[in-house]
């Protein structure tokens, strides 16, 4: 059974925790629901002297591809381009709730994460390319890809779009109660969950615009109903 | 006039984009609110073998320094107590709209982002101790480090905290509308702005909690009332 199918990624070294183990997982359906619940990631990489530089930016999931873009002037994607590629950190987070605790210590926050690990290579292929900037754009708005003008010669000249192969990943979360410590139960501070959750709220059309709200904008992702 | 009262961040080279600088801003004022507006960061920093790391972790902002927390067993907490201290990279990120424009290629988001650059050592006054785990409690929670038990030395004991001054900071940000190409301007495409929001929904307490709701909890961050 080759990876590509299998229900779990393999564990290694960097994806093993030290710490709250049971909070990690490497199922393959877990990390790619992760995934696929957002669109921002954090992008780890080292600079020129080696110094860690951590910058936000938008990414697709395609089966066992992530895919970010920027501009082929930006740094690391440049450096990308290279033939050894760019040793990258990709994070994605997101925040389920606050979780309160009679003690400061005991004080936690529900979240899902991914951490992946690897070499982001350029995608030079058409074909990789015009998925790969399809899924960007989808990703954040599915089926928004199809419904606007694609990327013209001289646009597809000035982006540059780099694949991390899911391999080394894994996936860490928390989803629980207060777990206030039994000595604790007696103190008179209110203990519980408070849910944090990101809504998208009523588009706002560009002046101009004549054309109705497409379909895929009238609902809402991550269960959040606009307000 | 010491960097202390000064109004803006000193540039440097690596917080100068080299592209898009009309979206990058290195006043005090604006850094510390977007600071302000969040309480989860990534933490950027190299590994054993100089590979990139970039973790999830809460933070809080005392002044002009950043305080982040965790096990004294965890690996980046562990490396920031050497002598010379961890290079690390402290990225925040706020989302605000997706923005949606009639070519693929001028799609964007509009964000509030700081990355903050430099070396992060551990904490081992008390008093500045005390100071940073009531602030890491209330920068998610303002007013709540008031009403909990602190920590006890055993507590103290297990927990590292640390510190990364403020000086090689820069935001970057984009508030703007859709910004179609005159060319674009008769394409039969809906474009403008989705705003996205995150808001703390009612406050769920834990079996066993007596204590009616704090006023603390009655309110929400970032203008979002609870929906």
């Amino acid at each position: 059974m080759s990876q590509e199918q299998a229900p779990t990624y393999a564990r290694t070294p960097r994806t093993t925790p030290t710490r709250y183990r049971d909070r990690a997982g490497w199922e393959r359906a877990e990390i790619h629901a992760i995934l696929d619940s957002a669109w921002v990631c954090h992008l780890g990489f080292a600079d020129e002297q080696g110094r860690p530089v951590v910058l936000p930016t938008i990414y697709a999931r395609v089966g066992d591809r992530l895919y970010l873009h920027g501009s082929t002037g930006s740094r690391p994607l440049r450096a990308a381009g290279r033939p050894d590629g760019l040793p990258v950190c990709v994070t994605v987070t997101q925040v389920d709730a606050l979780v309160l605790t009679k003690s400061a210590f005991n004080h936690s926050v529900n979240f899902r994460s991914v951490v992946a690990h690897g070499v982001a290579e350029q995608v030079t292929d058409p074909q990789e390319l015009a998925v790969a900037l399809d899924a960007l754009v989808d990703q954040a708005v599915p089926g928004r890809a199809a419904d606007c003008r694609p990327a013209n010669p001289k646009e597809l000249a000035a982006t540059a779009v780099v694949r991390l192969v899911l391999d080394e990943v894994s996936a860490k979360t928390r989803a629980d109660g207060a777990d206030d410590d039994p000595a604790d139960a007696d103190l008179p501070y209110w203990s519980g969950v408070v849910p944090v959750r990101t809504v998208h709220d009523a588009p706002v059309p560009h002046p101009g615009t004549t054309r109705g709200l497409p379909a895929y904008l009238t609902g809402s992702r991550d269960g959040g109903a606009p307000c």
